[in-house]
């Protein structure tokens, strides 16, 4: 039995329709959208129209054209932080960011933006009262991740939020982990920039990401080129998504999201979300078990998915290959990409055995693998 | 009977073996590559390294770590141009660019990059001793595309790469409408940057993209994040290729375009070129005896699949609208995202009805498509 449990890098397996949308779509309408107007570049639009409305509709943005396709939350990111920041202007950001958005914000810091990393408790969780403490008078935008890939902690989004626009700062959110996990509504939570992969919890393919950019803001493009429209201009057009979106579309996988989002709207969010809540509440109570085992991260209350923990005297990667070689079972050791989280938690340099349930998995896989994890450390 | 005729948009259909290798990359390794240690992120890993490996071979790139793997060609140049590139540096490029080239080079003259357009002649084919007029002491690069995406035109990239080398510059090739139609050796001909879409003459899919970057060439990435490795430095590693490629690889993509490239050595690239150059010939020849017909580009000698005309009286969108409607034959009209070849030939600003046939076409493809605009215009 092959038990996968690295949903956190991503989600595995998909939902049947999204192999399918992906596989009918390269096989019926591989050509590109906006690239013709015959009618197969014609359907290729309307895959990407309908996923861009639905995706749009999923996370309360209005005009779907303010819904951008990149491939990935990294592009996504990258492209929020250098679209906007100029030298000079401020960013508040915390300790626990994946390297998707501390190593833009390093970049940034390089080429003239201040950048405040405010600290988060040892749960991982940042205060909004921290990030107000931080804000100066140049802060351009507060940018963080709504849950951690490291610990699950989930960051009080709504209030910052409020921090951010009372501070006149725009507020970025990195919605890697919590994309098709907690309700995000971009609109009413007052989020400006919304970086999320497709390829997590939406359930859609690798090679797919968006950025929802809220009305208003000009962002620059990262890269510039071909657009279908408005080609005769040597500039990139001033309308949204074009703006941000050159180069050939990836229709496939915008169909294969678009499947993984279909999936989650007819089983309901709120079904997946109290599904995983319930194999991490079990996990927890496995790990809590386990004398010799330290938890990280919230182990209460409202969480992520991800579970990272450590046990004295075993180092965390040889735990993970005795998992994979003797039990076939699948976790990621390490530092996860986001080494400032180690730091604020107490596990660097070594990092953590992480633990990620998803909505496919089953009871009977957190308990093979609480009993795997316990023959292997006695 | 539908008949495609837009390859030089997107190659359709793909070899039946690419959509295999891609449902089964996303069935059976969905996982990331780098991202954990286990069997199947190691599985992705060996897809990922094999294509890279098979690439650098097809390209004459003896370091594969030196091909990375982009998500669009118009990535690929994004990054070639703007990690290169600093104020004050020189680049000779053409007239006759796709906006995929020509719009990064607006965009870096923007900010302070010279940049000379050289003129064609008007056929679209550029001269090597023009480009060498153009070089200045600060000339820190030649950029252009191999063949043209409107006429065909096949630029004397051999000779340009001597001029380039002469004259201390770097030697940037597009080779979206090339790549996978003429052998390329990048280290034989001289090329420092090669930029190359998988979706096109590579028969992979939508979503890939390549740069081979000469050895000693350290480009600054365009986009920074996570790259599996090396997490706990705030900057982006400077190993190639994890340094150009920050964020999820696309897996199953990767192996699409793995074997889309098997099937072009399987079949021979001498044999994929004769054939579709056998189309583009019968092309030629029906269009140039229909009388109205006004041909663009060369009508004879080596040239590319790209086969561009208008007939007077008639506009290029309806023409196209009408091979759509009446005989379900996809053409593209318009100015194909790069209207400086129109300027160049004089097509512009109405464009062109571009006819790019591709290996799965047949002769009776063609014929159809010649009885069908004889019928439409007389």
């Amino acid at each position: 039995m092959s038990v996968f449990l690295d949903n956190a890098a991503t989600s595995f397996p998909k939902p049947d329709a999204v192999y399918q949308a992906m596989d009918a779509a390269m096989r019926e309408v591989g050509v590109a959208p906006g690239r013709g107007g015959y009618r197969q570049s014609l359907a290729a639009a309307r895959i990407v129209f309908e996923a861009r409305s639905a995706l749009a509709r999923f996370f309360g943005v209005s005009d779907s054209s303010r819904l951008v396709f990149t491939h990935s939350a990294t592009e996504s990111i990258n492209i929020a932080v250098f679209g906007l920041l100029k030298p000079g202007d401020h960013v508040v950001s915390t300790s626990v960011e994946h390297n998707a958005l501390s190593r833009p914000l390093h970049l940034a810091a390089k080429r003239g933006v201040e950048v405040t990393f405010v600290p988060s408790d040892t749960c991982g969780v940042v205060s909004e009262q921290d990030i107000a403490r931080a804000m100066r008078p140049n802060t351009r935008l507060v940018a963080l991740a709504h849950c951690s890939n490291v610990t699950g902690a989930v960051q009080p989004i709504a209030e910052i939020a409020r921090v951010a626009r009372q501070g006149g700062a725009l507020f970025l959110v990195d919605a890697a982990q919590s994309a098709g996990f907690f309700p995000i509504d971009v609109e009413q939570i007052g989020i400006d920039l919304l970086a999320a992969p497709g390829h997590k919890g939406l359930y859609g393919p690798p090679g797919t990401g968006i950025l929802a950019v809220a009305p208003g803001i000009a962002l620059e493009p990262l890269q510039v080129g071909g657009t279908g429209g408005s080609a005769s201009n040597p500039e990139p057009p001033e309308q949204m998504p074009e703006r941000l979106e050159s180069g050939t579309i990836n229709t496939p996988a915008i169909a294969g999201l678009k499947a993984g989002l279909d999936f989650i709207e007819a089983t309901g969010l709120d079904v997946i979300r109290a599904r995983e809540s319930t194999l991490v509440d079990q996990l927890l109570d496995g790990l809590s078990g386990i004398p010799a085992v330290r938890l990280y991260g919230p182990l209460k209350g409202e969480r992520g998915a991800a579970v990272s923990f450590n046990v004295e005297g075993h180092d965390p990667a040889a735990l993970g290959y005795l998992l994979d070689s003797e039990y076939d079972i699948s976790v990621r050791v390490g530092l996860h990409c986001a080494p400032d989280v180690h730091r604020s938690i107490g596990s660097f340099p070594e990092g953590t055995v992480r633990v990620s349930p998803g909505f496919f998995n089953t009871d009977s896989d957190i308990d093979f693998f609480i009993k795997a994890l316990r023959e292997i450390i006695s």
